[in-house]
């Protein structure tokens, strides 16, 4: 194994090479007019599987189609099933990249450290070379694997991810995995590894509201004709309490305590609001008052407002009614909390709130439940003691806000637990301008994978 | 007289050629991107009024030109100021119009009624040329005008009217109007024409709230992190009470009390809630809950939200906390409301209320004062007459819920009234799409005018 990580030692040069191949292709899943930059994308990564003895298929769906890739001669040991996901975020505000999002490069932060630039680079494309990259240097200087290994990539995880569980169920028959392994979380700190064991889970909602039957002249109508923008305000306001909570009936059913000592340990690893707000120039934790910022996000249910739209938006000043104004917005769930009723409790509570002359239309973008990982058992003492030799520390158990719904499709079909090693950092900038991913991740993301590789060879089931 | 309006009626196919000309020229004020579309459209009438005699000139702003033309040989006529703009609103939202807005034709519409078809054809190019073509038939019939006429066509009318004020002050020298008449206005109904004698005034604000230093993950700081698009929406909903009334301090001071007769007098000619709401689709008025439709509009005050921009607007869903969001609120003035008083009270208003982690930016989008005209006095009892001649019926005074700044700063800088006779129709789809003018309204309108500007001659000031 020390080979090996003297091989990924003096192959990283060659592993960015990879990386970027794959950051220089568009794959935004949520805009159509990028549908074959996301072929393109499963494309690519069926070639560089097979490069490195992987069977591998496009799998197509009615949405993005799915890359499935299987090694299997390494009979008698563990059969690990890793998931990732090959779209990319949108990238709007355009101005905002200081370089374009798709030409990937290394460059020096403020602090000095090398970062690798790019759309995708931290979530997910970078994080999930980590693991495949691991691979191709274990065959490369083996010609084997230590493990079986399935890999299923898809392509809609940033747009709602519709068609991947109907996917899973599918490939029930076949596929007999004993874990499954994902890559597209955070470290707790840049020094200290980390396995997510909670992960929140998600309900996105496209709300429309209608007034007149079309835009009207705000002075000839301003004060008599219903505005859809007031309506739609009213709306977001209600949805929260002055207490920071959720209004939307019976939300937070299913809603789990969280343990004392699970709180305590996260405030000495030094998950406090300052860890969290600080970095993003925040400072005082916007929901429920009687948690911090770090218990807000990883381990409570919330509901944001993710877009909204009407009116005139464009330069100078148009004085309108608009026919029509539209917010999306999301519900972050946590433990049992039931994605389905809290959709039709949402759409319930705001059909019941328009006021008179407005209508509303709702759209579905995604549900899913949220993720919990037993923190008992063989795999995660394994992982952990596979990180701790990579970083020199203890492996953090964190929580993450971010939904990651496969983690729950994967336990109801396949009756898996996914222990989620990620080595993206807080302000890697996901979803936003400039996403980048630290050179030190990539590096020792490979490594740590050989490890871990290596040391589930051994794991008694 | 007789002479020239059969002029008028056989010349009726030439003067919608002049019309379609300049309703061909894409005049939008607002956006940047047509700044040499509005000068084409003041030079077109430049050309247009040194056909029939007027003096004329480009007079420059640091905005959009203004169209200074004079015509001044009437001796001891009294002297008319004719105000109008030649700028329109932009056309979004596009998709809507059933024929492109800048490709004016003749159709019918669903009752049979030949209508102009086009952006600016009604608001305000249709009703500035029943104004010109009037004077253009009266100088080609008898070569000289029966009163001494200034024409003033700004291009800023839609965006602020920034530059207006100050022109008109460096004019004050050397004009010295009588009076000044606007036909930017509504007939009471398509058969009863109308003198609009109260203009609301108008308050332009574009208010940006901004949270964290970068857009952010929803799921990674959902709860924790300021949502500058709810902050925008607590806000809005808050400019409003209950009963409607807009909370904004000292918001109703020096609004009058409505005169029961000219109450009473506005619903014996049909003006009521359904008059106004149900051609729109609506039904209840919903501004202040003791006003009707009518009232509301014409002579209280109101709060708009105009436009609301924040987040993921696109396709599909994007899991995204903003950095910003951005609304356009204006506020429409009655009787003595004070427009600087008031934007400053909001101002403090919404700083008072932002939450912790967000801070707000202002820009100001244009401020003027309600005008009213005075109900006595010869010049109006002229008008009204010759618009009796033309329509065979009583002609109504009524109020008007959009601002027509230039009232007030003609009254401020000239010390003279203004009289607004307008042919529009409430259905003429003005600053929507499918803008339209009744083809009625553009014709008897020339003959309106032909017979006001030979009644002044006779009027004793």
């Amino acid at each position: 194994m020390q080979t090996i990580l003297s091989v990924v030692d003096q192959g990283l040069p060659q592993s960015l090479d990879k990386l970027f191949e794959i950051l220089r292709i568009p794959s935004v899943s949520a805009d159509p007019a990028y549908v074959h930059e996301c072929r393109n994308a499963a494309n690519w990564f069926k070639n560089y599987l097979e490069s490195f003895n992987f069977t591998t298929k496009i799998c197509e769906t009615e949405g993005h189609p799915i890359v499935l890739a299987q090694e299997l001669s390494a009979t008698n040991a563990p059969h690990i099933l890793f998931y990732g996901h090959y779209d990319v975020q949108p990238v709007d505000p355009i101005e905002l990249w200081k370089i374009p999002p798709f030409e990937p490069c290394l460059r020096k932060d403020s602090e000095g450290r090398e970062i690798i630039h790019g759309r995708g680079s931290s979530d997910d494309k970078g994080q999930i070379l980590t693991f495949l990259e691991a691979c191709r240097r274990i065959y490369q200087q083996t010609g084997q694997f230590p493990v079986r290994i399935t890999v299923i990539l898809e392509g809609e995880e940033e747009s709602g991810g519709e068609h991947l569980p109907g996917f899973l169920a599918e490939q029930k028959a076949n596929l007999h995995p004993d874990m499954a392994f994902i890559c597209d979380t955070d470290m707790a700190t840049p020094d200290v590894p980390a396995i997510t064991a909670m992960v929140r889970g998600l309900v996105g909602e496209e709300v429309t509201i209608y007034a007149a039957n079309r835009d009207l002249h705000s002075g000839l109508y301003g004060n008599a004709a219903r505005n859809p923008i007031q309506v739609l305000a009213e709306i977001i306001t209600s949805l929260r309490d002055d207490q920071g909570r959720v209004t939307v009936p019976d939300f937070y059913e299913g809603v789990p305590e969280i343990p004392v000592d699970i709180r305590t340990k996260w405030q000495e690893i030094g998950k406090t609001n300052d860890n969290l707000l600080t970095p993003i120039g925040l400072k005082e934790p916007a929901g429920e008052k009687q948690f911090n910022a770090i218990e807000q996000t990883w381990c409570r249910p919330s509901c944001e407002i993710n877009g909204i739209s009407g009116g005139y938006e464009g330069a100078g000043f148009k004085t309108v009614i608009p026919a029509k104004a539209t917010a999306k917005i999301s519900f972050r769930l946590v433990g049992k909390q039931d994605p389905i009723k809290i959709r039709k409790n949402f759409r319930d509570f705001v059909s019941n709130i328009i006021p008179k002359d407005s209508t509303v239309e709702f759209e579905s973008h995604g549900a899913s439940r949220a993720g919990m990982v037993s923190l008992d058992g063989p795999v995660l003492e394994t992982v952990c003691n596979a990180l701790k030799d990579e970083w020199n520390c203890e492996t953090a158990i964190v929580g993450s806000g971010g939904a990651i719904p496969v983690v729950n499709d994967l336990q109801k079909i396949f009756g898996i637990e996914s222990f989620l090693v990620g080595f993206a950092n807080v302000d890697d900038c996901i979803h936003s301008p400039n996403e980048k991913y630290n050179l030190r991740s990539f590096h020792k993301g490979i490594r740590s994978w050989v490890r871990i590789l290596y040391a589930l060879q051994e794991v008694k089931l």
